[in-house]
């Protein structure tokens, strides 16, 4: 069962906002076993929108299709699908009904135009708009699906969750795919690849794996696809079982889970807070950890200590470490976090401090030179980084290498020097 | 002039990843005058890239195509695109330079795997990846070109920028365009619009006006088309001058300023110094000025004080104030800020104090309420925000707003309430 998504309008042809409805239902419809074939964005053209349905209805099962409804002349999706389905446009008195109730909730009546928004083609199906005034309309031909759908999202997602999705379930007896995706730290794409070759070329046809890289992470998608949904689940869990082995000091959890999530899942398991002393990340390492809602209750604060002078005032680095190693060294990283430790009485601490560039820090360190810190009361362990030369990058990967190295501290796995 | 996007992975196509590279390039791609006709994203499978490439060539005369080019099995880009120009890979040493090169940088050796990446089909033109280890490649077929990019972003965006824009221009002579962007803070879309209405209205017909929203900034975008392009900048000054007068107290710069990068020159001319207090932002202020190379200059740290016990004993906010007023307080935010300019001895300092959602903090204050004050020696001026439920929006409108106010506030302009 494969299915096309075509998205309507210029705002997105022209970059002006990113198409985030696509990616949703391309997860929805995933979800219920519905592989997507093709996304296509195209403009508000007729003959633009008919060519790009045509070539939809030859590789597809369903063509979804989001935007280019709203009541105003450069909106002419209507009319046009009127054309492809060879029917015209009659005023719907269901849909009227809705756009009316939208309006009363808001003490308005409707305007012309919007009446005009009532009128669907004839051979349509309408799909109920409960949040704007754009109805849906459900198409079928030649045994395939059609829907057409307003491109704002919240509009579309409810449309989409209590209309359309139960629709196509009752009308395709669809596949099932089962995804778990397994993600990693500390290791590069192609170095994995490398040390799970055997695993990999001794995966079934049916189950397929995908790499999905990011800066200081790498995904890794099973998909197994056809059957039975519980077996499917079965075989990707052992897939998983016999690739762990191999992985297992780079995994730090699975699917949607998040690295500063996990983490602060277990500081709640052990009842423990913690600080961070952040020099080279600048606020981007608690940002982090505080972009989790309910991090208050293991978060208690940080010192951003980008002088010297705040690195040995409030995090007590002594003035001789700085002199003798420097702020960028293991004893200015480790004497952060046990500084930090104590001062705001936490249980972990994290440093960072390091030239995260582009330009160096007038010694002769290289650019992307970072230390980071893990402490305890009983312990500090620290980790030299050489990361390259674009700040973003390195503020970022230094985030990420100190949040992971903080879960191997607490869940005492070893960390590889 | 026109141009295609073709997203190659099945990671879009499952909704895992949203594709934020096409709008990129699409905006890149406007800039230079062309438009993008179609935006495709397809599976990494031979025969649905042929056909998407087939396509495009039958509409556009450019065709940009990303991702499917890493090093492991499930990227079959490379090898369709030789089969769609009839060629066959082979090793280049120029991009083998450029794969070693990149490894050397972090001290290690190419791997096997990595050595293939170093093959490119015979008749391409090599494009540089100088952050990553896949190559671009440029085809010209019957006066049309394709380029085929990786999918990371930022190895995309600089061979983008660097190369491929520059070759573009130069292949096609794409007419002159002349762009300069206003960039405002604190007034919204349609009130901007309403109030500058007449002179939107007496715009010449070749220079076009774009709004370009984002979370707390209007951009507006000026767009001159045709002819001299020293004639199109001084046609689009002389707008801007006539603009000025009824937007001035919004402008805080031009075109690339960042808001954190104009508060930076700001403390440099002014020689002056700041810190942050930060609660609800949580590390993404102080994130935000020191993404700026050069911010030690003025920057010298941050206390971020999640807990109230931080904001006590480090802040020296009254325990008295947090029990009478709470921590979302205006006395809360500006004793935070005085605090922390006392303690880091700074010349200015912000604060912030919110919930930032999405759930409230067991008081009866509303989610999106924030405190942002600013401080200096002589004096201290706050302000309250009411953003809305989503926590991530929330602490990026904050930390705008506090950017913003420390800019006027430094240039004693006066902070509307």
């Amino acid at each position: 069962m494969l299915a096309e998504i075509i998205t309507i309008g210029d705002e997105i042809l022209i970059g002006q906002i990113v198409d985030t409805n696509s990616a949703w239902l391309a997860q929805q419809l995933n979800l219920i076993g519905i592989k997507v074939k093709q996304i296509t964005s195209v403009s508000d053209n007729e003959t633009h929108i008919l060519e790009s349905l045509q070539q939809a209805e030859q590789r597809a099962d369903i063509i979804l299709i989001t935007g280019g409804l709203g009541p105003t002349k450069d909106d002419i999706t209507k009319h046009t699908l009127c054309k492809y389905f060879n029917t015209h446009l009659v005023f719907s008195n269901e849909a009227y009904a809705d756009v009316e109730y939208l309006f009363s909730k808001f003490g308005r009546t409707v305007s012309e135009t919007n009446r005009k928004q009532a009128e669907i083609p004839e051979s349509c199906t309408l799909i109920h708009n409960y949040n704007g005034t754009a109805p849906g309309m459900w198409f079928q031909k030649n045994n395939k699906v059609f829907v057409s759908m307003p491109g704002v999202p919240y509009e579309m997602m409810e449309m989409v969750t209590t209309s359309v999705l139960p629709k196509l379930k009752e009308h395709f007896k669809t596949p099932s795919i089962f995804h778990k995706t397994i993600l990693t730290q500390g290791i590069g794409e192609s170095m994995l690849s490398d040390l799970i070759e055997d695993w990999e070329n001794s995966l079934p046809n049916h189950i397929k794996l995908a790499y999905l890289p990011s800066p200081g992470l790498v995904r890794m998608r099973l998909s197994a696809y056809g059957g039975n949904i519980n077996t499917l689940e079965k075989e990707v869990n052992h897939q998983i079982d016999l690739l762990l082995p191999l992985i297992e000091k780079y995994v730090y959890g699975y699917n949607d889970d998040e690295l500063e999530k996990v983490l602060g899942s277990i500081l709640i398991e052990n009842n423990s807070t913690v600080a961070c002393a952040e020099s080279c990340t600048g606020g981007y390492l608690s940002h982090k950890i505080t972009s989790i809602s309910g991090s208050s209750a293991y978060f208690k604060g940080s010192v951003i200590a980008y002088s010297n002078i705040i690195k040995e005032k409030e995090l007590y680095v002594s003035s001789q470490t700085l002199k003798e190693f420097g702020a960028v060294s293991q004893q200015t990283a480790e004497q952060m976090a046990m500084g930090v430790l104590k001062k705001y009485d936490t249980d972990f601490a994290i440093s960072t401090t390091g030239i995260a560039g582009p330009n160096a820090d007038g010694t002769d360190k290289p650019v992307g030179l970072v230390w980071i810190a893990v402490a305890s009361k009983e312990k500090v362990f620290s980790k030299q980084f050489q990361f390259g030369d674009n700040r973003e990058r390195n503020i970022q990967r230094a985030t990420i290498a100190a949040l992971a190295m903080l879960r191997k501290f607490i869940l005492k796995q070893d960390i590889e020097r």
